[in-house]
């Protein structure tokens, strides 16, 4: 496989231009222009387009496969099913679903939460300490709200998920990551970074961690690294914020303990019904240590008052009437048999010189290219060949280059993920023989 | 009328406290004896338990005529049709309506919010610079997150809409309040306070108003001072957030001409889907200048994501095949018959010494007491006669006592207002006599 394979950058540059950069870059200039522009807040500044958002817009072209977004796998859901309950709910309790509904979500929404979380290892959960939120995104907004002054340190794990930089960053938050290596974080390098930042009179105020299935990696923090990660933040008065949208996912079906479990003083823990139901409902939930709940709570009535009453009734009504744990088991099975195709055609196409992990959860596989390479501009030669992933450098919170990039097996069939990677394995060689030469 | 037709204050304030100053009192314990205490923000010690959220707590008690909510009645929605709508969009588009969205809301409802704009008379307004937020709250979360530092000010009506003041606070904002008469805010009092605040070296960053039927007060500001606010806040570069929820509903059919509608580079122009469909959807928007709005929907993503595709989908469905402005017009009939009994019974039961607004639009009267009246304990003596309303105090950033109070007439029937303020009218002339005494 030569460079001849892979259109002309040039050609390229433009097409994305005229799907977001272009706009975006009249946009600027016409708020810098304005006499406005003193208006903006210093957080403003720090609030950015983000490279993931770039790559949604430019997924939605006919015939690319986007091994891009972490969408979940809708195609199990009965959709008459979903159909006949949400009619259900209106017909039958419209009054209350089309109208406003409490701050912390409905007391029936909270207890299914409980008994959700039970599944996952959390035994006693009391609907009083969960808050319903507008998925799980906003949940980590009102956390940096409630918690974070500009200039505090948020610890997150290198890499992490974007959207939650991205929320950090517009409370102008420190965010520091912390090493992984295959068993998740690495205490001794939490601990060493804490002792660093304190050194260095920084205020920590969040550890937050998606211990289960790691987005973008992957990757599981060990059952025996838990007790102790949570142990140093403890020691250190630091909270947790522990993000599991996809602890059910657990291909084997049985879910780790989340770090919440036997620490209910010590970890905020934030879940969500995107990746067990649907996105398209927005609806997350934290559940807090009683201590910290009243500011909690009314700090996420101050953004959004309620939840919607109507997709929180929506959802109760379904997980009640329908079988949501062989649903549950069925979508497992769906996300296991993805990830082998991918990993087996990982193998088949990619360069010996590339490593990935090995999920056991989740929908991420989180691929490593020799040193000196850098992912960023390969994704515009992969859009070229019909294929989209994130690029590495999305997944902290520096703008540098990186030889990681991030595929999602989880909406994509395993014929379209054979694909996907076979169109991508060409671009990810002539890279490697580029940089060996 | 005596003061032994009311109950004694004793057996009042224990039941208020069953419903949630107990509870509140435990978590404010437990959260400042803990050692968390020192990870709260600067901001969330801004932000409060409102006594609006008391008294909602307190309203769901059997028998009890609230007027206090400014709940939107919804008793003329047809749940069949929309429950037939909700099952068509999640049975034929269920993949789409289920899944994850554009943070800035779907073309197709982005679309309809500038038809929906253009009736109130913003005309040629671009879906390009609409952005789709979870309920208008969420829009002035966006704006005060997006244009405020801590300590800079942002002007207000006196009085002003709770929410937006729980939103400013908990940006650490200084919200000052500009007084209004009969024709809404006085553009003499605006530019003194501007020139007063200015010289003591504040930063003002924006007006937030209600310009059409104000929460809580339902004064609208008159045609010909409309103008003359924004070239004000233009002269001294303050950006104006125009919150118009009610403006649909003036009694008459014809929506008074917005600010935004000739000065798109002055207003961020927020509408709401609340008071005209539904607040259970969760759906508002920004109509946002161009220079301003790659930031404002960029916060917006980093908020919430995107808002919900299965509401977005319902909404535009529902409007896009239903005749909703014959539906409009029958809620403006049932708004304006509801506004009448309740004026009709407050020159009823009222004593002479009170005065009360009298809207064209929207869900308020605002009722002033004689001076030296304190409204808040009025409260429970009105909770013991079985109506609720919400005191004065509430709409205004200071803590201090008001002779005013406010009462919603949209969620309520024609005879439970008459009986509501027939259960008032004994509390309020004891009061008056009282104080008279």
């Amino acid at each position: 496989m030569t460079s001849q394979d892979i259109e002309p950058e040039q050609d390229i540059a433009p097409r994305q231009d005229a799907l977001s950069a272009e706009t975006q870059t009249a946009l600027e200039r016409a708020e810098a222009s304005h006499r406005h522009e003193a208006l903006f807040s210093e957080r403003a500044h720090n609030i950015k387009q983000s490279a993931v958002r770039d790559v949604f817009d430019i997924s939605i072209r006919p015939g690319l496969i986007s091994l891009a977004g972490g969408s979940p796998s809708l195609s199990e859901l009965p959709l008459d099913v979903v159909a006949a309950t949400a009619s259900r709910v209106i017909a039958k309790h419209g009054m209350e679903a089309l109208h406003y509904g409490g701050g912390k979500g409905t007391p029936e929404l909270r207890e299914l939460v409980c008994e959700i979380m039970a599944e996952e290892g959390i035994l006693g959960a009391s609907p009083e300490d969960v808050v319903v939120t507008t998925g799980s995104q906003s949940a980590q907004d009102i956390a940096a709200k409630v918690f974070c002054n500009p200039g505090d340190v948020v610890l997150v794990e290198d890499p992490t998920y974007v959207g939650a930089l991205n929320t950090f960053e517009a409370y102008q938050v420190q965010v520091e990551p912390v090493l992984m290596d295959e068993n998740g974080l690495i205490p001794e390098q939490l601990e060493a970074r804490i002792t660093e930042l304190e050194a260095a009179g920084k205020r920590i105020k969040l550890l937050y961690t998606i211990p289960s299935f790691n987005n973008p990696s992957g990757v599981t923090l060990a059952a025996e690294r838990r007790q102790r990660v949570v142990d140093i933040c403890s020691a250190h008065n630091i909270l947790i914020l522990e993000d599991n949208p996809y602890g059910m996912l657990r291909f084997d079906g049985h879910p780790l303990t989340p770090l919440r479990a036997d620490n209910p003083d010590d970890v905020v823990y934030c879940g969500s019904f995107s990746k067990i139901f649907s996105p398209g409902v927005r609806l997350g939930w934290a559940l807090v240590p009683k201590h910290l709940y009243r500011r909690f709570y009314l700090a996420a009535e101050a953004v959004v008052l309620c939840p919607s009453m109507l997709t929180q009734m929506l959802v109760t009504e379904f997980f009640r009437t329908f079988d949501w744990r062989s649903y549950l088991a069925e979508s497992r099975r769906v996300y296991a048999e993805r990830c082998t195709a991918m990993l087996e055609s990982l193998a088949e196409e990619f360069p010996a010189e590339t490593v990935w992990t090995t999920p056991s959860g989740g929908f991420f596989v989180w691929v490593t290219l020799p040193a000196g390479i850098d992912t960023y501009p390969l994704l515009y030669q992969a859009i070229e060949a019909g294929v989209v992933f994130i690029p590495g450098a999305a997944f902290t919170p520096w703008d540098g280059r990186s030889s990681k990039l991030r595929l999602a097996f989880s909406g994509v069939a395993p014929e379209r993920i054979r694909e996907g990677v076979r169109r991508l394995g060409p671009v990810i060689r002539a890279a490697v023989e580029a940089n060996a030469g």
